[in-house]
């Protein structure tokens, strides 16, 4: 179901590129546009920080008042944030740019930037390299690839997904691509996902479906706690396939399936790709009390140093799993927890068990890491993704702005 | 007013100790006993984990329920905690080798455990280093220290004050003791705190101004975010000063001052040797529309990984400040924050300034850095101290356990 080589330009009707055009010091891709060829509805769900990039009000704006849009422009190397009211007129200029070379209005363009925060958009470089931005875009894998590249910033690796679907006896498509390595945390993050779809869907449920996906998918995936402030997540949908899809219908069901598969496998590429990342880890919360205490205890676990050096030093250090439960807000009676990692148990009703320290280090060194606190006191469920806390993140972190 | 060889014993009628039982690898001190000659009133203030060692619950239990204390037994190795029953039996059998050597009530020999999660305590051990402890237990500032390095776990520095004050034409005197390095966070941490007094004091009014003390101390200091099972910070005050302090007097006053000044040292000197911490970081936010916006902002900034790395890096990456502070869950107009790190001001009503680098670079080259971020709309002020991350952070708490 899932395409080999993916792209963000699987479903039909979807052009991509990306150039560069000097916002970065190194000559590596920094200005990526997605198209679409013909008017498309839009979802968007976004960063709850309360300092929020001038690009990304000016596309939250243009979301909430807008049917249809037609391309998506996404910078690296600069966040246009805090530059006072030059940072919305900067978003707005790149954005006229761009409608100008693809014919369409200004507002069928959405602005996405990601980088410095504190510094003027180079507008000058970037409205100098949209001629050929526009020029190259393609429906090419490599296209979709260019795109990608040119969203990175402190990723090393590229994050592209795509899926298909068999709705009504039609192929329906879905692709995302996903950057973000440092500053993800619930709540959306230093990420910027964008998912195309030739589905046919209106606003309001593709809205829904999103935020639904995203709650399952990016909402439940930490690096280092932090959030920022360009963040979004944003789906279009051109109807190319042919294939209408309609709110609560068995084909809304399968769509939805494929949309939060695709958010998923980008929200743990994003974890395993994390800055300084060695190791995937996921946390499962079984038998909580609420769905509350459930999220509670795995962002306590998911973003706690101590916790996360352990899994880096590949140590079953299971006291500090179920110390972050207990100062995680989290209401549960710490006598009747269980812990486990990989299929191993460590601790029940609360109290530690013997267990074999050779079994735990060859659970510990593998590039994948289940842990799993069972509570014993409830009906709710949940699970988190986030990644181990190696020198790497302390020297890319120390040293990425200058 | 500040003694010079600060020591736990500088009140008078205390005595301490410090030995080597075998429950750390090396030969290290890891048996701590604080004494006073005569019973002393007693207060004390506990993690607000909900999972919480047998030493102190044990700990807990008797401030709540008994006037007078006499002895604080503290190990270093072992946090007695996540064992079960046998936990608390441990617990009572060393109080219990303690009070029969000093000759006072089980019930008046306090117990605190530190280290490991989930492993017995070694008792067998502990009881055959008892004779020797009670037996070098002296007044002498040396007693104190080895008191103090007993106590120890990934603490690089000892930290003692002591303070001396004149209230009723008399010498009161005050002294304090703490260990912790890492999972140090508000609501108390991986410390523990022991304060000595000759003052006489009850009970009741103790606990009243060492909570006060705590609250702008110890609860203002964070190093990871993280929060330990086994935390307290303990008061005596034995009277032998032959001075009485009563609530709301001159000298409560006096008191207090020097008890908060206590508590405020020891709590920067444990910022300031937090694990793999190059830096002191102090953060200030000034006029927060309520105290509990300033104090969210203050929490969000000071466990920020990316803004701790950042003064690791020595960046004046003011961006990452005003992000966490939009992330803290704080509710203020960022439009309206100025941010400044010593004397340069980078930010003002949320628009980045040019500053001069080199300046910038220089404030943040020194081993103090001070960070304040105005929000310009309301009358509330914080204070929290916390330190940078560096890659030792990561080495300590990668191979701690193993």
């Amino acid at each position: 179901m899932f395409i080999e080589e993916s792209a963000i330009t699987a479903p039909k009707g979807f052009l991509a590129a990306g150039v560069s055009c000097g916002l970065k010091k190194s000559a590596a891709l920094d200005l990526a546009l997605v198209y679409s060829q013909t008017p498309a509805a839009v979802a968007g769900v976004y960063t709850q920080n309360l300092v929020k990039g001038h690009s990304l009000q000016r596309t939250i704006k243009l979301i909430n008042n807008q049917s249809k849009v037609q391309a998506i422009l996404v910078n690296s190397g600069n966040a246009n944030a805090c530059v006072g009211k030059e940072g919305l007129e900067d978003a707005e200029s790149i954005a006229n740019a761009i409608a100008q070379e693809l014919g369409c209005s200004n507002e069928a363009v959405l602005t996405c930037s990601t980088g410095v925060i504190g510094q003027r958009l180079p507008t000058a470089k970037i409205l100098a390299g949209i001629a050929k931005l526009t020029q190259s875009a393609n429906a090419s894998p490599e296209a979709g690839h260019k795109a990608m590249s040119a969203m990175m910033t402190t990723d090393l690796v590229p994050k592209e997904v795509a899926i298909q679907l068999e709705i009504q006896g039609k192929t329906v498509t879905i692709a995302g691509m996903a950057k973000g390595s440092g500053m993800i945390h619930p709540n959306l993050a230093t990420m910027i996902g964008i998912i195309t779809t030739d589905a046919g869907i209106s606003n309001s449920v593709l809205q829904q479906l999103l935020k639904r996906a995203v709650a399952h998918s990016f909402n439940r995936v930490t690096v280092d706690g932090d959030t920022s402030v360009c963040d979004s997540v944003i789906l279009l949908a051109n109807g190319e396939s042919g294939v209408s899809i309609n709110l609560d219908s068995p084909e809304c069901d399968s769509f939805y399936q494929g949309l939060e598969a695709i958010c998923q496998s980008l929200a743990k590429k994003l974890a395993a790709d994390g800055e300084g990342a060695t190791k995937l880890v996921e946390v499962e919360v079984k038998h909580a009390p609420s769905a509350q205490d459930a999220y509670l205890i795995l962002l306590a676990i998911c973003r706690s140093p101590l916790c996360k050096t352990a899994i880096f030093g590949e140590d079953a250090n299971w006291g500090r799993f179920i110390t972050a439960a207990g100062y995680s807000g989290a209401q549960f009676n710490p006598e009747k927890i269980s812990i486990a990692i990989g299929d191993l148990l460590l601790c029940e009703q609360g109290v530690a068990l013997p267990f074999d320290e050779i079994k735990a280090k060859e659970i510990l060194s593998q590039k994948e890491i289940y842990i799993c606190l069972d509570l014993h006191q409830g009906e709710y469920w949940d699970r988190m993704w986030t990644c181990d806390y190696s020198y790497d993140y302390i020297k890319i972190n120390g040293s990425y702005r200058s």
